[in-house]
């Protein structure tokens, strides 16, 4: 099976821009300089999905996050009408500082766009939710090849037949991403990410897509993977991407999310939600 | 595919001996009144492979154990001419606490024997290296179903293509033990048995036999499983076995080491072993 590949550039040869650092990075999409996936860029910082809210379902959303953790761990929550959180940047601004939106009216996406500001209400309010993207340099870091990434690409994702477990209007099915490994690199890479559990933790499977409903040549919004090569296993993460799913399924009259691949990224250090940090 | 299974019968009915204390399970093995395999009894109390050989191979061994600690992790070494490793068990008799026995000339095994009173010379030097007998109980406790006990048989082994790391006359293929779990379970056993070590560690290898040089039909020391179920993966560990193959390749003149599944019961309990032990 082959996929279409949407080629990323190498951002940096692009723009001239330190983009190691989350701040410079922000201010680029801030300023348009930079449009390309956030996955190559600012290597050891935490990334987020973004969702926001009107205010009236925030309480619902929080529960569903909570009841979910595996594909929706919470690193913060904006006041209401507020499109900062501090916790996360204290100069990071919700309404222009990610690459792309996508706005949702009645559960459908009827656009996407480059900045919220014309967008943003004084009822709503943005979640910020872990993402595969903070462990993938832990991986690299230990000697795993992430082929997609060296394809220039980003992780596939697929709808599984799993349930989440509902909160309000949310629920839907899990969202998983997927990277091919050698099955020494997915026990390690099992070893790795069981330390991060608000970037998604442990993987949720391997091997057997089909028993948790995954055709491989179906991927979720729009990103393949070149074949899976014979030596290589599926393996199978939680993914932020659940909350989309949920919004959708929901029907929502309202509501915004990142665009795939184009993460809020945050200035946390992603080794510090290590389980062991500072303990060694 | 379909193995012929040797069944086990459950000790505790047959002995009325209280077979979860690693005393009695080692007095009863030394008065002859339990036979059967070990990986039912003494639960939560590590097992070990003995290996014992002429003190002129033992500096040899010993760095082959180091240079190999996945499938050799050291556990204990006796004094030269001594069949005691206090540290393990006080009370313990190498020469007799253990339910089987393989005495090997020249590489071969030549006979299995319940007792090697008459073949102990002064000369001789005995190892412990950690069995995965001991994170089994481990996985259980954390409700994972292991086929191969509820089937009342052990977990098959099979000589992989991988070589070790040599050492003096020692060196030979890796052996491995493999489970079947389904991969929600095979993702949490990875993360359980990396934190043992001395037991083996995480897995080396899942799924896809055939890249590590496995034919699940073809296992190594007399016990199969029954067939692999649609829904298993196929999971490899490291396996202590490895020595024995190696005493086999390294045609050593005279050595000894347990029979397959008659493990050395220790007083030491397994869960101090965990690298987190003492932690939380």
């Amino acid at each position: 099976m082959v996929f279409a590949n949407k080629p990323i550039r190498s951002a940096e040869a692009d723009t001239g821009i330190d983009l190691s650092d989350p701040i410079k990075v922000r201010h680029a999409i801030r300023s348009g300089v930079f449009t390309e996936f956030t996955n190559t860029v600012a290597h050891g910082y935490v990334q987020g999905n973004l969702v926001i809210l009107p205010a009236e379902f925030s309480a619902a959303f929080r529960d569903f996050c909570e009841r979910n953790p595996r594909p929706c761990p919470l690193l913060g929550v904006s006041e209401c009408g507020i499109p900062h959180i501090p916790s996360l940047a204290s100069d990071m601004d919700l309404r222009t500082d990610v690459g792309g939106y996508r706005i949702f009216r009645d559960g459908i996406a009827i656009t996407t766009t480059r900045s919220i500001e014309d967008d943003w209400r004084d009822d709503l309010v943005a979640f910020v939710l872990g993402c595969s993207f903070s462990f993938e340099q832990e991986l690299m870091n230990e000697g795993i090849t992430l082929r997609h990434i060296v394809e220039k690409n980003v992780s596939p994702m697929y709808v599984t037949k799993v349930d989440n477990v509902p909160a309000g209007p949310f629920g839907g099915k899990l969202v998983v991403s997927m990277r091919g490994l050698r099955p020494a690199d997915a026990i390690r890479a099992v070893e790795i990410t069981s330390q991060f559990p608000k970037f998604h933790g442990a993987p949720v499977h391997m091997g057997k897509p089909e028993l948790i409903g995954i055709d491989l040549d179906r991927p979720y919004g729009g990103h393949g993977l070149t074949a899976l090569h014979d030596d290589e296993l599926p393996v199978f993460w939680a993914c932020g991407a659940t909350s989309q799913l949920a919004i959708e399924t929901a029907k929502l009259p309202f509501a915004i999310t990142h665009s795939k691949a184009h993460m809020v990224v945050t200035d946390l250090k992603a080794e510090t939600f290590a389980k062991s940090f500072g303990t060694s």
